[in-house]
């Protein structure tokens, strides 16, 4: 009974300088290892991304266990200001460094493993597939979003599905996430009339109407919180003039909002909230406010139940950790999986990720690989 | 009685190129015509600077008629959105065109031909003071202040002074000023602490804070105007911070405002009215603000009264026109005249001025010289 290695596999991806939407090689690498192993294995490009979907065992299925993860990376920053090669893989006591240890090569790598060890040494009585995109980390727009059209298309499924990305805090196995907020971005021009600013009453002065509405907009309370999700929040991240001289009214200025919500709101509520805000300020100020919006995911949640129990009972098998259901934290594409079947991600401890000097203890890798087969075991028996 | 042609004089001293701090033989071309008519002439050099002091009859007598301007101009801007050459002073159906031919060698030119015309032809009975600085429309360090400075040490001494910039804003003669309102700048700097926006509890996001203080400070009334001033304005002139990461929340943003006041306050008063509104927003958002203030020049007027009369009455007589006595606009270098002496300020219509293609019809020099001229007659009569 062989057993797939999983830091050398994670060792072989990290050595694919795969920044998005680059792959250099690392999806061969791994349609390699699970062709060999029985997968049924399909390249579904779009744009210049490169994606993989691999199936074991019959289509359809009523038992599918699904995997998503992804192989590109962030780029690696500053240079000079690593202690080891970026793409190297070197392991210094116990500790793999490179680009994507954490985020998430370890994660793809030790549910490849996991996945083949079970189909190589005790096939189940189900399918497993495999979403693997190389557009995460950029627009994701040709990534996990395309592997599912093409699924929709192909008639597969998966039953439920775990992501590999990291969720841990602290200690491994300390969380897992079963839902994420929802985020969206707003974007609002200002526009008056320039003029001196010794006849202020010639001009029209669009600053004060910024002021206003982003005054207005960060002392909102959008919620104090839900069942499962912690306080949407909102923050003004930009505002901008780029006027250089004091005795100059200018004519435009632009804000930018960045909001994160919770089941409470979705995208297009929010968005007709803020219009009520432009308009009002527009007319008491009488200043034009244009508002771009750009929902980059809505809320979602898969609530406890069957998914979640599961995980965390291999977790704390594995590890003694009993995970927190946490929903907090960024955006990933569960929230693209979330519209084709129950979602839940559980990966390492994520504290490096986009670091320089990113590392993963390579014990960590081995365990995660664990806590996955054990999943698998549990999910077809 | 031969008589200076102030519109010959005026060409003469829009070709030298005497963009500040740059002189180019304006001053010597205006020492040589007033050396030869008598007067007494001193260079007061400053830093970078040139400036010109001319007394005509005796120190310190009790009737010394002042005048003050400058030669500096301003840059011509688009060179290629000129159609003529802006250092030429041609002439094109009764306009001269011309970089200074409204602001305000024309104004020089008719002060300087019109006291060289009654010292040569009727010499008064009191004294005649020329200033004129070639560092006006710069910093205005190095000018006018330096030649004022110059006298408090010689014991020079003017009576009253009329300073010649352009006042009418349409047609000649409806506006003389007999006061300025202030000026002043805050710079304000808001720190908080970078972070992303997923997790803002983690980041203290300054832009609320400015948009709170920005509100605040251009929402106040500051008065309703007063008997010789209108309303002090506070405009936010720009607000920057220059992100952009939707996902990150900034560590820093700044916001810069400019107020123009009455009498009815001081550059001191408003910075503490300023402060207090800092300390509460800075306390409220806990957010460290810095508040960094230039104050350009305070309020003064030089209220209706001998000066005012003598200036409307001439004006009124060549022109047909009651000149409006106005404090309006934005500062000028009466603000330092007036703490040597009553100051008013009248000159032509100033449509064109720091504009491409400036140009004065030669008309209006002709008539400036001849309302500065009468000025002098009834003055010593
Ligand atoms: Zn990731
Ligand atoms: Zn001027």
């Amino acid at each position: 009974m062989s057993e797939i290695n999983a830091a050398d596999l994670t060792a072989r991806l990290i050595r694919c300088p795969s920044v998005t939407p680059k792959d250099e090689g690392a999806l061969d690498t791994l349609q390699d290892l699970l062709s060999e192993a029985g997968f049924d294995c399909t390249r579904v490009n779009r744009g210049d991304v490169g994606n993989l979907f691999a199936r074991w065992g019959p289509k359809g299925h009523v038992r599918t266990f699904g995997f998503n993860g992804h192989t590109d990376v962030v780029p690696i920053g500053d240079a000079g200001a690593w202690t080891a090669d970026p793409f190297g893989a070197e392991v210094r006591e116990g500790i793999m460094y490179g680009r994507g240890a954490t985020d998430m090569k370890s994660g793809v790598a030790a549910f490849a493993a996991a996945a083949v060890d079970m189909v190589q040494n005790s096939p189940p009585g189900g399918s497993i597939i495999l979403t693997i995109t190389g557009d995460e980390e950029g627009d994701a727009i040709d990534g996990t979003t395309a592997l599912l059209d093409y699924m929709d298309r192909k008639g597969e499924k998966m039953s439920v599905c775990l992501v590999g990305e990291p969720t841990c805090p602290n200690e491994m196995g300390d969380m897992m996430k079963i839902g994420r907020r929802g985020s969206m971005t707003a974007y609002f021009t200002f526009t008056g009339v320039q003029g001196h600013s010794a006849y202020p009453h010639r001009a029209k002065n669009p600053l004060p109407a910024m002021a206003r509405l982003m005054d207005q907009l960060s002392s909102h309370v959008l919620d104090e919180g839900t069942a499962h999700f912690d306080a949407s929040t909102l923050a003004v991240v930009t505002m901008d003039t780029g006027n250089p001289a004091t005795n100059v009214i200018p004519a435009e200025c632009r804000a930018t909002v960045n909001i994160r919500f919770n089941d409470e709101h979705t995208g297009a509520g929010l968005t007709g909230w803020m219009q009520g805000m432009v308009d009002q300020v527009a007319s008491d100020l009488e200043i034009r406010i244009s508002m771009e919006v750009k929902i980059s995911g809505e809320s979602f949640i898969t609530p406890p139940g069957p998914l979640s129990d599961l995980v965390a009972s291999a977790v704390t098998a594995e590890t003694g950790r009993t995970p927190e259901l946490s929903t907090s934290g960024g955006t990933s594409d569960a929230r693209f999986v979330q519209h084709h079947c129950p979602v839940v991600e559980f990966g390492l401890v994520g504290k490096t990720m986009h670091q320089v000097d990113e590392n993963v203890p390579v014990a960590q890798i081995h365990q995660l690989k664990s806590i996955y087969g054990r999943i698998l075991r549990d999910y077809f028996t």
